[in-house]
Formats: C-alpha cells, structure tokens, sequence
C-alpha cells in the first residue's frame, strides 16, 4: 500500500533538497531568462533534429515503434555495444526512477554532493539511503579506499561521471576497479554518464562497453543535454541484455515517444556538431574558470559544461547572488540545498561567448554588493 | 533485487499475452498501412494541434514545466475537479505502471477480457492477479453481485470503461456502487476511462468528479486515442489530492514532454472538433456494426470507436482473417492472445467511410477463403 503521510518535516526537506535548477517559466525583468541554471549544450539543438522533430510530426496519429529498433541500433553503433544491451526512456531520470523500481535494493550509497534524483528515485522504491561525503578539501574527489570499504553494506551504488554539481571526472580505470570490487556480491554498480559527451575523450573514459563483461554494472546516458533536447525526453541505460530484459518488464513500450526516437537517430549522426560543442564548451569553460579565480570565487577546472562555484571568499552567499543576477534576467543554480554542501556554492553552465561575458559582467557587479 | 531468470515457459506466456496490435513499422503489400488494430480517432490530429506542435519545438531546448500547471488546469477545468487533483503523465500506461509501482498491491483483480497491460504493469510490481471471467453469454457483462463478492480479497481492482476490447460500458451508478462497496478497506478501484471521451453522454457517465468524495478512486484517461496522439504520449490519472501528491514522488518531475503538454492544452480547447469526432464514430460505427452482421459476424452494438468481432459462426479464425488482410495492406487487432477469448474473436477500430468501406469490401473476400 502507498506510504503513509510523511509528517511535515520530512515533506518540507524532500521539496528544499530536490529543488532543481531557476524557473524559466516564473516571468522575468528582462522578458527572457538567460539560463545558466540548467547543464544544456550552448550550441542549441542542431538545425537537422528540428527538421527531423518537425518532418514527423505528421506521425504522431501512430503509435511509437514499440522496441525502438533503429534508436537502439544507432545507439550500439555510436557506443561500441549491441542493440540488445541497449534500454532507450523517456529522459535519463525515468530510467533511474525505473531500475530502482525493479531492483528495489534495501540500501543505496550515494557519494555527495550529486544529482539529487538519485536519492529522490531511491526513496520511492523505499531503499534506505546512506551518504558517502566527498570533502572540498580533496576536491570532492572520493578516497577510492574508503569508497570500496563502504560498498560491501549496500545495494546499489550510484557514481555520477563526470559528478554534477562539482565535475570531477573519475577515470575508466578507477570506475572499473569498482566494477571489479563489486562483482558477485549481489550489488549493483550504476554509472551516470550523462556529461561524458560534453569530453573529446568521452569515449575513452566511456564504461559502457564494459556493460557485457559485468552484469551488475549500468550505464546512464541523458541524450537531451548533449543535443539540447530536455524539452522531448531522451536517454538510454546501458547493461547486460538479460537485465534490459527485465528492467523493460517495468515500463509500458511506448515510453519513448516518436519524435524523441528520430530526434536521437538524427543527432547521433552529427559528428560535426558534436566536435563543434565540445570545442566550445572547452573554450568557453576555460574563460569562465578564469574569470571566476579573478573575481576571487573558487571554482574546480571545468571538465565539461558546468562549473561548481565556492562563493566562500566573497561573503556572498549563493541565495543573494542568485537573487541578484536573476534582476539581471539571469538564472544561476544554488546548490545550498545538495546534502553535502553549503549556503555558498553555486553551480554555473558553461554557455556562448556572448552569454558567459554578460553573466560575468553582471557577477562582478553582483558580487560586490 | 531483480526477480530471478522467469523459467522459458513464463517469458513464451509473457509474450504472447501482452502482445499488441498490428506493427504498422512492418512492410505494407500496399506501402502503407490502412490501420484497424488501434482505436485512434479516426479525425485524426486537429490542425490546431500539430500547428502547436510546431510552434513549440524551438521550446524544447528547456526543461518541461516541471509542474504542468497550465495543462493541469486545462484538465481540472474540463473535467471538474481542482488541478491538485490532476496528475499528467507520459501516456496512461505510464501513469499505470506507476500506481502499481508505489501501490505495490498484493493482489490484484481483473475482469477479463481486458487491455492486457494492466496485468503486465501488477506483475511488474510483483502483484498476484486473479482473474474475474466476463462471459460471452451474458454479452461480457459482470455479474455485479459476483464482483462485488470477489472484491473483499483483493487489494486493487481495475475495471476498464466502456472495457476493451468489448466496447462494454457500466453506467456511472455502477461504478460509484463499487466505489462505495470498498470503501475503507484498504483498497483501490482504478477505473480506465481511456474511450470514454468517444461518448456525446462522457462527462455524464464518467466517475472523474468522484475523486474528491472517495479517496481510493483512481481514475485513468488517455488524452492520445481521443486527440489522435499516441505518438506523443499523454495521458493523466485523476485522484484526490493526496494521493496525486504521494503517487508523483514514483517519477521524475519532467515526465511529461513539452510538446504534450502544449498539445493537450490546445485539444482541450477544440469542442468543435470533440463533437465532431463522436458524430462520426457513432455515424461509422454503427455502418460497421451492420456490415458485420450482414456477413454473419457477430459484434456487440459499439459503444465508442472499436468493435470487437466473434468470428465463431464464419469459421475463420481471427488470425487467418487478419493474415488475409494483411495481403491488402489492412491490419486488424487478432484478439486470440487476451487472457478470456479464443481464437475467434478480433477487434476493428472505427474509421472513416471510406477506410470503413475498404474494410468491409476486403473482409467480404476474405471471410469466403
């Protein structure tokens, strides 16, 4: 039977720590938000996805093809792993909310601060959660020895890669060592990926073919960030056939709509626009993280297209700068409410040339209040 | 932990019951697919939909509105009930996968024949179903006392209205009878009123405005069979608000696209087209019905925009008859794999007149062989 009604304390911290990014849909002072709030590719959606969304509108009087056979075929193509080890969804996050669902683990591990639908996705399967805290000091880099001492106690593990909110990237080898660690113990090793793309070694450090050398690790991907189609819903989860097999019993076969299924097959088939948005946000990512360091805000090298801000040295906490730059038409991300951090980190995407010198301009007036 | 490797016997069963329509992504003889296996008006999208659809895909680089409140509000309006009471999801399928997810009944019970995905979507979340049995004889109607004596063992009951694949409609006094015969035993009535938008008398017969007096109603409507949508998905299950609040922490909040939600909001507004739509389904079903007749075959007066056919008297079978179709580029929906039928029963959407009479005139050479 559904839970029974949490008390009101329990309700009023589940809406503080799953409070996503700004609001682009609240009015704004300048007629138009600029949203750094959200981790979407600056380049926008490429000219022939909206084509394509637009050429099949026309089939929407269909239903979508059930088993998705030509997204799952472009997708193995594109990552190196045979269609059947591939579960496209409807965003990357129902696939999260879905492998809990049928995994129903008892108890998860999450290293902090990290996306918090991990932990939202676990508490609806009724899991317990335990956190494993990645300290500032260290870069919020995990101590890999404590890491594995702590995973014979749970479940499932969940490893953001690159993490978001702070970006640091763990390496293949290291992922896989873990892999390897938690192999035949009955636990479940799930590995987001979903900012990999944004990396020319992406690839490399890529543990998606792994998924056929170990049942028990999974492979998030979110398309819609890469290819700047939140709005549609696309991701795929990658893992052994025999549990893609299972984990579809979960969801209906339709889960992925039409115009989300050709959108995917299209961008998978720009290699152009995908080496054009990782130079960018390279570029870009660079000239934010300098200027940053000049304003005196700490901010870890950007490994892909955001960057988590340490407003510490400023005096200025992430709630009032957020305030302040939203008077400017602009959206920032306040991380004050990710376990794990504090009133003054702030998360920014890495966006256009244009765009990233206007937030900086209005940050170095903000910051100064 | 994923439930063990099903035994090959299982799966076999598992495939064959939840096996759907035709698949219109097969090659056509004709090169296009004339579609009766899906019950979708036969209007087709309005214009001012797909318009919409156009107009909002430069949108889609943002995040749906995480809260639907627009959509919400357009049901709410329709339907008569607050939009708190409003839960949109990614089709209705999707809405029942999640009900059974954080329901997690023990047993469940279906009247059968029925859509198959119900039982697909209890086993998913590890219910027991039971099966009520609808006899042809009594034109697949329940035996209300019967039900109402299965029902003290059972922790949800799904009622599809009018059901399909029979076209069988309860009248709105019956339904709340049951409503009210499980009330405060801890358990749930799911009422699916995916068709019942096909209906000039729908909003009479429809329990939708029972919600807010019985809080273990949920009722269930698809917004893409009656829009011509399903490529889309969007679908939304009504419920009083606290339980819409607790079944929304099951998914992500970005579960409904874009693109579906500004869909629904601009259908909702087409009366026009509502009217239209069930004047020529009532028009064309009932040119159906007759022609049916005329060639022997059994079909219960329709209801909304499908029919399902009861071969037995011809001697065809519904999958030679379907097999003889297909050599016309026809599909029709071969109801032998639901739980409660034989091999002679088959369902035919409502379509155009012309699209009826291509049917009928096919069906006449192929009922002979």
């Amino acid at each position: 039977m559904l839970d029974a009604e949490k008390t009101k304390k329990e309700t009023a911290r589940e809406q503080r720590i799953f409070r996503h990014g700004g609001n682009i849909y609240a009015p704004s002072p300048t007629g138009k938000w600029l949203d750094f709030s959200a981790n979407i590719n600056p380049m926008g959606m490429a000219d022939e996805v909206a084509d394509t969304i637009r050429a099949h509108i026309v089939d929407l009087v269909h239903y979508p093809e059930p088993n998705a056979v030509r997204l799952r075929q472009a997708i193995g193509k594109a990552c190196g792993i045979p269609m059947e080890a591939v579960l496209p969804g409807n965003g990357a996050s129902d696939l999260l909310y879905l492998l809990f669902e049928m995994i129903r683990p008892a108890h998860v591990l999450l290293p902090i601060p990290t996306f918090s639908e991990y932990e939202r996705a676990a508490l609806a399967a009724r899991s317990r959660v335990r956190y494993f805290g990645l300290l500032p000091d260290m870069g919020f880099r995990p101590d890999m020895g404590k890491l594995l001492g702590a995973c014979p106690a749970t479940n499932v593990l969940v490893l953001c890669n690159p993490n978001n909110p702070t970006g640091v990237l763990l390496h293949r080898e290291a992922v896989e060592m873990l892999a390897m660690a938690m192999k035949g113990r009955d636990q479940w090793l799930v590995v987001d990926e979903s900012f990999l793309d944004f990396r020319a070694d992406g690839t490399r450090e890529s543990v998606l073919p792994l998924v056929m050398r170990y049942p028990h690790l999974l492979v998030l991907r979110s398309m819609t960030k890469f290819y700047a189609l939140p709005g549609l819903r696309l991701g795929f989860l990658a893992a052994h056939p025999d549990t893609v097999r299972r984990l579809r019993r979960g969801r209906d076969i339709w889960a992925v709509n039409t115009l989300a299924q050709e959108a995917g097959i299209t961008a998978l088939g720009l290699p152009d626009y995908a080496e054009k948005s990782r130079a960018l946000v390279k570029r870009e990512g660079a000239f934010l993280h300098e200027a940053m360091e000049r304003m005196g805000i700490g901010s870890l090298a950007p490994t892909v297209n955001f960057l988590l801000l340490d407003l510490h040295k400023t005096g200025c906490t992430a709630a009032d700068l957020a305030e302040r730059l939203r008077a400017h038409g602009i959206l920032i991300r306040d991380c004050s409410n990710y376990p794990g951090l504090d009133a003054y980190y702030a998360r920014i995407a890495v966006r256009t040339q244009k765009e990233n010198q206007t937030l900086v301009q209005a940050m170095e007036e903000a910051i100064q209040c």
